[in-house]
């Protein structure tokens, strides 16, 4: 190794186990023979910024954006040359992060897109397999719409934030892979054969939704996106 | 939850794994029903830290201890409450590492080795599977002797060093494991029954050195601790 890489502040706990699987995911994407090899990393690990679920889907509790924005300021200053962050569905607070720092964000959601965009082409649907708060806040859709594609969602959106609140809770279970399978199923159904797992609880049983349609886990985009900013 | 959770700081990156392998096992100590109820963390994950063996063994290399002690420093200047070190070799450095911040490090060898002699008693022996750094700068011996106890290394530290090496490379082995069981065995026949896993990587593995002594890995006891002063 030449030179340093560059060190990326991680705006995590949304939740814990997410953040964790972000680190695991990029130590092992990272070609190393000893320590100095791997990514160096500020995390800020903050299980308590309030529930993006509640504020985004039940309209109650506490903005997450102020929280986010004074964690990405403090990353900035911790020494972080940009900012990663393991969650689809606080990327809704993406602009309140931009603007509160001088850094860029190495937005998820944008970078999956484009990837799935590329492979669908002009008109494509891709699946998006996430959170309710997604398809209500319209993250997704806007962000595809700007490549022409459009966004398609299950039927049974209340399946998936149970499955989310089960891991959350108590990890991945048969239940919860059941809830993305058939997820799954019913979007390949309505004609996304490409669809993108988004949301971190997901990522953790990712290959129960590889049986219906072929997949790409924006974690892992994220992933490959933190190993290309830091070399 | 009726208080929020006090925030710990963590000097992570030594090696990686072993920082993400903490992060796992705190979160999977919780009781946790959500994300909030989990332990709010500022992990400063440098794998670039001067290496602590080729300082400490080979007597080459930049000293570690600046390097820990500006991390600490600016662990706790973004709002850390204590610190904690997922690394044995590293607590060579506490004193440098206490110097530099007004919070307490929560001390992994300290409290390992009082849990150690409560159960070995007075002149009692407790075994080290650890780096061969551990025996060469000799924490282990001195916290032991405060409590009237003695430390018992394996004879073949060369084999626990090209496990450690190993580990921090590939990952875990069958190879590593062996000469983890391997030294249990040697410090067993030494007359050690109750033995210290004092390296973060032989906690990946923890488990193949338990078919020969008692085990007390030393990580767990940061694992208790970080959950004791959080709440």
């Amino acid at each position: 190794m030449s030179v340093a890489p560059r060190r990326i502040g991680v705006l995590g706990g949304m939740g814990p186990e997410a953040t964790v699987l972000l680190m695991s995911r990029v130590i092992a994407a990272t070609p190393a023979t000893d320590d100095a090899d791997h990514l160096p990393l500020m995390v800020d690990m903050n299980p308590q910024i309030p529930s993006r679920i509640a504020r985004l889907i039940e309209g109650r509790g506490e903005d997450p954006g102020p929280v986010l924005a004074a964690m990405a300021a403090g990353l900035q200053q911790s020494g972080a040359q940009a900012l990663a962050m393991p969650c689809n569905t606080a990327h809704h607070y993406a602009p309140v992060i931009r603007d509160a720092v001088t850094i860029p964000l190495l937005d998820m959601v944008e970078m999956a897109v484009a990837q799935a965009a590329q492979q669908v082409g002009q008109g494509g649907l891709v699946g998006i397999l996430g959170s309710p708060a997604l398809q209500q806040v319209g993250i997704f859709d806007r962000a595809l719409a700007r490549h022409g594609c459009e966004a398609v969602y299950a039927a049974d959106q209340d399946a998936l934030l149970s499955a989310i609140r089960g891991i959350k809770q108590g990890g991945p279970s048969v239940a919860a892979r059941d809830a993305l399978a058939d997820a799954a199923r019913d979007i390949a159904a309505k004609g996304a054969s490409l669809q993108l797992v988004a949301c971190t609880e997901f990522s953790l049983i990712a290959d129960a939704a590889a049986d219906h349609a072929r997949i790409i886990d924006t974690l892992d985009v994220l992933v490959q996106a933190m190993l290309d900013f830091a070399r």
